[in-house]
């Protein structure tokens, strides 16, 4: 075998991850770490989480203890500002895709309102529905349907409105000459072979992909938003899925040549879907995840009838050989939504000891998510037209530099 | 030599005109019927000029009697329209380059403003100060205080604002979010194969050159200004420059694709630069051209000095022989701006006949062209900011649909 062959071979083995396809190729689902090593970006280990401790004050959040929150690039400089004393933004965002948001979806988003909480910093949060229009045959006014309704979902979460500003593409950047602005001055940084060898494009694809790269790079500035920041240079940290780091290489790239700083990032893993760890979760696939606008009764039934079991074929089995929590999505979805250490520790070693069955471990799961979601529904109904103004309009955030 | 060497000689030989350069092979300057077959757009003959008046009511201006704009693309239907009661726009623009803009820069708006009168219909002018952003090395501030600078020229050629809208890029898509989601649906139709095909893109190009054609491509569709159309279908008409055409090819094809109407077109030949008709005027060489803020002295001075003269090398030979007009560019000066076709005919009858010298021709030149921009000047004294930003609001014009 030749060594391109080998090169080639490697490839093929590789996870796919890009911002418009994940697919894991083991059970245990993606190799974070490969992952780490491909992107070139640095591992959350417990340095960088006792740093965050120290620096905040603040006992880490379960994501980033159980490494949910997996991959950082520059989260020291964050730290570091932090530290003394000066301010940064978060900006994260969503490309909308159907009406009713997963609970995968949520989890870079409660991330984010718990590092706006710890830092008190002022938030962005884009949705790309201008993305929507250019990979799917979605028309104008569906696209910014999508992002409303969305957006709402997003404000469930719990975000403070007065120093967190939420925008569709559609909508604003025809309100905001500040972000054409900043557009050419990135797309005057990059060429096709960039977006080629970054993103994957081609001679056929249409311009509108080609430069959409700008658009979701420039936000990372604070001089995109003059109305909160004025002409003031404000760092920026990204917390996001770890598929759209492809945006923020490119965009720290950007960043040298217009002298600004570079955005700093932290790295999200996926919540599998219920059938295996082998997928991110389809928004288009009802039983492939939990949807936020879901009964008690569905979670249930989807959990029962389609979360993969990491048991054994027979009670008996089980209990000799014990289940597999490093495949059972059960297990995997209390990682991220039960917060008691010791508790889930518990889970787990009962389950792996066989002395807990996959149902007992289904049933904690659904007692463990019904309650998130059903809080979540509680806030989301009170999120109405006049909530979700509040977050879009153009206005200064409750901020001082 | 094979039918391939034949081909590549005969695109050796062609004029180059393209929306970033123009130059002619020859001393009587571009063929522009070569261009005509190249660029598949059709000749304003006889017979268009004849329904021209016969629609209008009005005599042909001297531009279009004179073949100076010399070509368009479906004007017909833009007659039909007007015939049938109906309306359209019209739509042109400019790439501002420099502080000041030179005569030749003139030809597509004095015919635009004539255009406007005939027909009694809305004007849109874009400045695509962006553009110049992205291929030169200008910063915002500078190119949108040249956009500035430029529209006020441009107002001064006697544009009536109550039904004129003008914009520089840089502002107005930040102001118009339809504009912004004409320019995604116009993305969406065209590859970078296209691109690459219609303006020549490779893949060292920035994306933003790669993505501006949709940015001249959208003021060609009506629902790009709903303040100004609501949200009605009107049909354009595009005077412009031959080099811009490659836009409104582009432009057509989407448009066909997006089930808009297609934009007309009428395409200028150029001024020629005072040294010969082989190029274009460049605005960045003074004594390429006459520009508009050019004293009575300086046009005197750059006439007689640098105007190519069609005249023989000695008194004596010039008598004997005659001038000639096809590659003298006082006489071609005329041809734009000296209205009197019977004065023009007898100018041309005495210079070929050797009995008005090159001086004497030099002379008429400078005393139709000096009052011309004497009045021109006293116009653009008027043009205050006040003025300006008149044309620049976003508002409803004098217009019924």
């Amino acid at each position: 075998m030749t060594e391109e062959q080998i090169n080639d071979l490697s490839i093929n083995e590789d996870d796919v991850v890009d911002p418009w396809n994940v697919a894991g190729k083991s059970q245990t689902g993606i190799d974070y770490d490969k992952l780490i090593k491909r992107f070139g970006s640095q591992k959350i280990d417990d340095e960088v989480i006792a740093r965050f401790e120290k620096v905040t004050g603040k006992r880490a959040h379960h994501f980033l203890r159980r490494g949910i929150f997996f991959s950082h690039r520059d989260i020291h400089s964050i730290l570091n500002l932090f530290e003394s004393g000066k301010k940064f933004y978060l900006y994260t965002g969503r490309g909308p895709s159907s009406d009713s948001m997963h609970i995968g979806h949520m989890i870079p988003f409660m991330f984010t309102k718990w590092l706006q909480e710890v830092f008190d910093v002022p938030l962005i949060i884009q949705l790309t529905d201008d993305e929507k229009i250019l990979w799917r045959d979605i028309k104008v006014e569906d696209a910014r349907q999508m992002a409303h309704s969305n957006a709402k979902d997003i404000i469930a979460v719990g975000f403070d409105p007065s120093n967190t500003f939420i925008f569709n593409d559609l909508d604003f950047i025809g309100q905001c000459p500040a972000f054409y602005q900043n557009m050419l001055r990135i797309q005057k940084c990059v060429t096709f072979n960039q977006v080629k060898g970054i993103f994957g494009f081609g001679d056929s694809d249409i311009i509108g992909k080609i430069t959409f790269p700008s658009i979701e790079a420039a936000p990372a500035f604070s001089t995109t938003f003059p109305f909160i920041f004025g002409n003031k240079v404000v760092p920026c940290l990204v917390p996001c899925a770890i598929d759209q780091d492809p945006y923020f290489r490119m965009s720290r790239d950007v960043a040298a040549r217009l002298k600004l700083p570079k955005p700093a990032l932290l790295h999200a893993t996926f919540l599998p879907a219920l059938q295996g760890a082998q997928h991110k979760m389809s928004a288009s696939d009802p039983n492939a995840s939990i949807f936020l606008n879901d009964t008690p009764k569905q979670i249930k039934n989807k959990i029962n009838k389609y979360a993969f079991s990491g048991g054994q074929p027979t009670v008996e089995e089980h209990r000799e050989k014990g289940g597999n929590s490093e495949v059972d999505i059960s297990f995997k979805y209390l990682t991220f939504f039960l917060e008691d250490d010791d508790r889930l520790a518990e889970i787990k070693k009962l389950y792996e000891s066989g002395q807990m069955l996959t149902g007992e471990l289904k049933k904690i799961a659904i007692d463990t998510i019904t309650p998130i979601i059903q809080d979540y529904q509680a806030r989301r109904a009170k999120v109405t037209d006049e909530v979700m103004k509040e977050f879009f309009a153009i206005r200064k955030l409750n901020f001082q530099l």
